[in-house]
């Protein structure tokens, strides 16, 4: 059969080329128009196929493993809101500028807007949130077809790794029949290779650089989460010869494996330093440079906000750059790189004590954290404690919302081998179990999951992939019965319709859940009973620790922790 | 504090608009972003509030409702991704011709495109799946603001309930601080009250028509899922004028409450009839006329695409009129009304025989459904047998793949007042559970959902809305432990990689979920304990009642129904 032909070499041509340029992984869910595709990928020994019902799940836990990867990951999903569940996790690969592949089957011409079945409006689905979206032509005998494929998917894979990287949607149109014939061997594409620019600096850009960083007398650099695949040894030697204080983001992965020679000029805990009214007077720098998406933390929002240093350099991938604080005096378009070192030493003008003071201050906050946590039971106290628990080489996923502001504000430096993970493209609460499978299936590793109880709940149907692929995680869970960031913010000053609109208690206790999906479980309600937990080893491929917090007490004991750290902060200036 | 006068007269413009243009139900999910809205809705009287802490569960539980109240209701989020997660259900609501009025709460435009957490590119979010998208003006205190906001809240009711119904979406950007003034009173806004237009047939098709009608001698009438608030008397008197056999898919609300002098005209068993070879043979009709929606009934697909018939016609409310099979020869744009039964009886010149075969085929099948229900097994047995029990002045909602299919082919007419209710915009399995639960809130009536176990996987979030609000439902769900329907398509020839791909079992029972949420659960392996869990009463607000199917048996069971009917089916021509 002529047409079955067309077919199969159409779907050995995509799947050929995606192999030839690099992808290896593709999280397929079920469905009927995507057929071809499926048969053809899981017929190819080239592609490690994974699986998830769910494909707002799938989506994330590509993603989850296209982060920890820094490589493209496709997605392949049937044609109607398949497609639309996709576009949560898109919209975060967007802003986190995370490599996908999204590979959706779609219903040819003659059956688009005639009110066919499972036919949405396809081409173009994902809108802005993609780097580039493109409908394929219906599989035929054309000559000039099949090349024009493989050059489209190389084309998709060279723009999805394209500094800054994302998304890119691939709109397929199959008729029917369906069916394949098997292929042995994927073809070997005529089209070979695509080189990605590096982003360096302009020698205008390098020479502002030089005399910017020459000139300052007191500055800090700040590393927010980086590009998944950044060479950390270029931002090792840079922060080496700098001798700046470097605020490290938990994301920048920064605060692990921390040379032996740089501890000093990491500062992790400008949270609760920069809490501080004292140090915060004292301490106006002249020049601030940031790497990677702007920290989490609020206390360093505001003080650069009030601060509005002279000099702001923000370096970032794209040239639609980001500044959110509306500080940034200067914009350098460039990716990690050895030109980062490039300046003089002995020209520097920099403040020795500058520095000083900020180490000073970070070994005190870090004494503080230290016997917070040894003290303390609330949810800050709980994380750090996880933290120190982490074994050597593992992996901790972080949810948004309390979770990975509990990691910047307890997670202290350490040359222990962690990467820390979180979706912080766009913020959401929303996939984050499927995010941290996928970064396990990515990695391989030991990895752990810090989530609160909305969050768990939003994405359980992520556990759905444990039950098509070996799936090894550690979930913890704080479970404060609610939202529980709301209890910082100004709404937890309106009694009225608090607890309906932003506690929203569901009540829910995670033992079930942990059954049904065959999960080791464990519900602890005392700092000691967590830590004993920690201790026991994991038992099944899937692990549960349900932690028992309350909402309202967080909020008092996190304040603690800052007012006993203030008052040997206010004494650096007293001497 | 003028600023927060501004935010509150803004928000209760907004919220008294919605009030005044007949919105009265509002589903919103936790979030900073939206607290203005979220407060003002909670202090509004005029207001029901739901929640659900998923987004995409919320927008569907919108959608349930929505659909059997046939009145647009109000969902609210804040910015992100919160917002993409209501793709999927807006799709569905775009297609399915549903109104919904969308409310995303955004960031200001100084924190858009900058790296600010949490926001993405929210204008035009949902491209060409809602009928209209603005992004509002930011609060200010200009004296045209307010009158602009009402008239655009007036412009959103309308849009959505202009024939087609649909969604539309309103982008909200708030500053902070993001706290209003409760205000006890919604204030009355200055446009009153917008009146949609009734679409009708124009002269010519009305001419048309009449003589189309008056032409034919042998025709049927093809009613799929009409719009939702369609006044069924006028279709029923159309009927009764018209005499010609009229095939009504389940969601036509045209096989329950059915007069006692339309029974012979409504042809419920066409999917059984129209696999009979000798029946197609004799019966091509030279007419046709199909209201709604291609109901998913793949016989009665080949049959009318085979005999292309020389009239057919599609009435349709949108101009960009719905013909899947590519049949239709003339386009009517109008709405169900009182013109349908406007031409001549004396005139007619239609074939009574042809009438009368299809009904006393209707009666041959009819009898063989139901002895098939009586004697059989299998899912469409046991869907037939739930159907009998179904009580009167109770609802179903029905998951798209298997169960919609089974419904078809097993429900027969009924003077019952059963309504059926199934997502066939886009026909996706996502989000059914939240669309019962919306149903449901929406009638408050008895609600029964009949889904599969992926589908109820699916949108297991669903049942969260059970922990915000007073949730009345019974699921019952066919677990065949994976893809049922794709045991029926070419893709379960392929031995290889079929499991994998298509099948995809979970392995997992409901028992465990059905506890976490404080369900009534009941798990039935045969036929005689379905039963009998049928005839006792519901005890809980939530009930889950898992059925233990088998994919392969259904497949076999399911052919039999046709062997025998066919025999007699044949007999029709042989007097």
């Amino acid at each position: 059969m002529m047409n079955k032909q067309i077919l199969s070499d159409y779907v050995y041509g995509i799947i050929g080329s995606l192999a030839e340029y690099g992808v290896t992984d593709v999280v397929i869910s079920p469905g009927s128009r995507s057929t071809p595709l499926a048969y053809g990928f899981a017929s190819s020994k080239e592609f490690n196929v994974f699986r998830q019902v769910d494909e707002r799940s799938a989506a994330f836990l590509a993603l989850g493993m296209a982060k920890t990867k820094a490589k493209p990951v496709a997605l392949l999903c049937t044609s109607g809101t398949a497609a639309a569940n996709y576009f949560p996790a898109i919209v975060e690969a967007y802003y986190a500028r995370v490599p996908l592949i999204i590979l959706t089957a779609d219903r040819p011409h003659e059956l688009r807007d005639v009110g066919a079945p499972q036919a949405i409006n396809q081409p173009d689905l994902y809108g802005h949130h993609v780097k580039w979206s493109v409908d394929l032509p219906i599989p035929d005998e054309y000559e000039a077809t099949l090349p024009h494929i493989e050059r489209h998917i190389a084309r998709a894979t060279t723009v999805s790794m394209a500094s800054p990287k994302g998304p890119v949607h691939l709109n397929i149109p199959f008729r029917e029949p369906l069916l394949i014939d098997f292929q042995d061997e994927l073809p070997k594409p005529t089209f070979h290779q695509s080189f990605t620019a590096k982003l360096v600096p302009s020698n205008d850009a390098l020479q502002f650089w030089k005399e910017a960083i020459q000139q300052a007398r007191k500055g800090f650099v700040v590393m927010g989460e980086l590009a998944e695949g950044t060479d950390l040894n270029e931002v090792w030697s840079f922060i080496r010869t700098l001798k700046w204080p470097v605020l490290v983001e938990s994301l920048s992965q920064l605060r692990t494996q921390v040379p032996n020679d740089c501890k000093h000029y990491v500062i992790e805990h400008y949270d609760s330093i920069l809490k501080n009214d004292v140090f915060k007077k004292n301490m106006h720098p002249d020049t601030v440079i940031r790497f990677g998406a702007q920290p989490v933390s609020k206390p360093l929002t505001l003080f650069l906000k009030v601060v509005k240093p002279r000099t702001f350099i923000t370096v970032d991938e794209d040239s639609l750059f980001r500044d959110p604080l509306g500080v940034t005096t200067t914009h350098i378009q460039a990716e990690i790189g050895s030109w980062m070192s490039d300046f003089n030493v002995d020209e520097m003008n920099y403040d020795a004590e500058y520095q000083q003071i900020f180490t000073r201050a970070n070994e005190i906050a870090c004494q503080h954290v230290k016997a917070y946590i040894a003290k303390e039971h609330d949810e800050g106290a709980l994380a750090g404690m996880l933290f120190e628990y982490l074994p050597n080489e593992s992996d901790l996923v972080v949810s948004s919302s309390m979770p990975i502001r509990d990691v910047d504000t307890f997670f202290y430096q350490t040359a222990r081998d962690i990467r820390i993970f979180a979706n912080r493209g766009a913020n959401g609460i929303d996939g984050v179990v499927s995010t941290a499978i996928g970064a396990q299936l990515g990695t391989m590793r030991d990895t752990y999951l810090l989530i609160g109880d909305l969050a768990f709940l939003h994405d359980a149907n992520g556990l759905l992939a444990s039950r098509y692929q070996d799936t090894q995680l550690t979930i913890i869970v704080m479970n404060n019965d609610g939202g529980g960031i709301f209890s910082y913010l100004a709404q937890s000053s309106v009694e009225a319709h608090y607890e309906q609109l932003f506690g929203t208690p569901t009540g829910l206790g995670f033992e079930e859940l942990a059954r049904m999906y065959d999960a080791q479980y464990e519900h602890v309600h005392t700092k000691e009973e967590f830590k004993s937990v920690l201790q026991q080893p994991k038992e099944k491929n899937l692990r549960i620790i349900e932690v028992q917090t309350n909402r309202e007490e967080n909020v008092v004991t996190h304040r603690k922790l800052w007012a006993g750290m203030n008052e040997e902060l206010n004494q650096l200036w007293q001497v």
